[in-house]
């Protein structure tokens, strides 16, 4: 007699028509599964795997067979602060065609800032003709900060289109053609020179307000800064403060304390910031499907979960 | 006892800061060499060669021993326009790092369309938050018009960068992960499919106007153009024409055919529009010069031009 498996709950702070989209993925992709929500009525005592995308605080309480629980995000400083969150293993989403999209997104901003897209398209505003100099590739220095999967793939790509880059990961990671720098002490040289500094960091209490003054000011003078990472990356009056005395150049920002950015919000029309709506490397539902129910089937092959994160270190 | 080499003649229509920056790049570039103007008082008689840059109808003239000129641009479009141009070869300039630097451009405008900065610039002016999916690269079909050194150079950098693409010129020519289409029955399959297409052709009595409306129609609906190549490529109005009515997306214009773009043109204000002042791949003095001067190095030992441009063919 085959055992039926146990339902797997879907928990998510998503609006109805989005979760509908996410159960139907998953559902594709995991025929053999059953997947619940907490409007389906369960049994809570038989759920031994939940998935997750910002559940909503406490929900995930009085789920006594709770084995482990799969984030359809890469991101998973959001449900940390849940108090009251089971200690069971967390998996985050790690899924290559994400990595991809990042750099993809990363590349687009670097070769914008690099080739003054973001002047030009001021200039335009006022119909004004000026041509500024095209710097080579080779002498543009790009430092990467956070050197996980998205970091990597960015930073590769940065130096396959010729940028002269370097990164910053808290522990050390190697890339080809990229100069890497770690931990603490590694922090001030990753940023020497830095013309465009993009930051992929996970959000953690060490790297909270990371793009605050002091690091702005080891950037190469008018330095770019790209925001792909979280909004608590970024001390806002900082960033402010530097582009309205030119100690940076342009800001693009990606990721938000508040989302959707509030319309009163003074970073909206900051001539200095280009706002993306967190577009940089959205999740592809059938990707990031596919990659759970693999993770599900091996758990029901083998029974144990996929390396879970560090809660302490935040990733 | 050793041949005094006769004087270099330079001849633009830049203004005089610029003819003197090029002139001193020069000099430096072949200090065996004299470099003059016409307003040196040079003996005209004994030039035997001509640099030159959109040089004056007229200005070459009276200039009997003329064994060959050496354009500083790529494009001789416009010099070919002078009908007083005496029966020599022309050497047009053919740089790598020319060819690299359109590539850069190139990526740059192509990213930007793919991943919808234009979109996005417009809903920051109106402080509107609204996300657009992110499509995977490798379906997103890249059209390459044109596949001499930028061409083909920038063809291989979007497919480096993992987009699908294709490109077409006069003959055939092959590029690695590229679908080379060639000559006229090429052109329409070139352009089936093409989500973003790129103008990189040379200016010649064939491809004047190519960006017509009968292209724009061959085009995947929506489709975005990049015209990196001349203004009189485009037909401005048919292109308006595609933009208001949906056909075409966006236009990203670095070419026009006054340049600058007159204050009160339409275009400067044209919400599918983004104007750059002719800045894709600006030459480089320092590259260009030291081309010139190991062109002339040649001549000086053997007696012999480099390859000339067919005239007729117009590059």
């Amino acid at each position: 007699m085959t055992r039926v498996p146990s339902p797997i709950l879907l928990v998510t702070s998503l609006c109805a028509d989005e979760q509908s989209a996410w159960r139907e993925a998953l559902a594709l992709a995991m025929p053999g599964e059953t997947i619940v929500t907490a409007e389906d009525g369960v049994d809570r005592g038989l759920v031994e795997v939940a998935i997750i995308a910002n559940p909503p605080p406490g929900s995930l309480r009085d789920l006594p067979a709770l084995d482990w629980i799969h984030s359809l995000w890469a991101g998973v400083d959001k449900i940390l602060q849940d108090d009251t969150l089971p200690d069971t293993p967390i998996v985050r989403l790690v899924d290559p065609a994400l990595a991809q999209a990042m750099a993809e997104g990363v590349a687009a901003a670097v070769l914008h800032l690099h080739r003054d897209l973001h002047v030009y398209a001021a200039q335009q505003s006022r119909k004004e003709w000026r041509q500024h100099p095209v710097r080579p590739v080779a002498g543009r220095r790009v430092g990467v900060l956070g050197l996980g999967e998205m970091g990597r793939a960015s930073a590769a790509l940065l130096a396959t289109l010729g940028f002269d880059v370097q990164g910053w990961s808290r522990s050390r990671r190697e890339v080809a053609k990229v100069r890497a720098f770690a931990g603490p002490e590694g922090f001030a040289p990753a940023l020497e020179g830095v013309e465009i500094l993009v930051n992929l960091l996970p959000l953690t209490p060490e790297t909270r307000g990371v793009l605050r003054r002091e690091t702005f000011e080891r950037l190469a003078p008018g330095a770019h800064v790209v925001n792909f990472g979280r909004g608590a990356h970024l001390v806002e009056a900082d960033l402010i403060e530097a582009l309205n005395t030119g100690r940076l150049g342009h800001a693009m920002l990606d990721v938000f304390e508040q989302e959707p950015l509030p319309k009163d919000h003074r970073l909206w029309s900051h001539p200095g910031v280009t706002i993306l709506p967190h577009v940089a490397a959205p999740t592809s539902r059938a990707t990031a499907a596919a990659i759970v129910a693999e993770a599900i089937a091996a758990f029901r092959r083998t029974g144990r979960p996929p390396p879970a994160i560090d809660r302490h270190r935040g990733y």
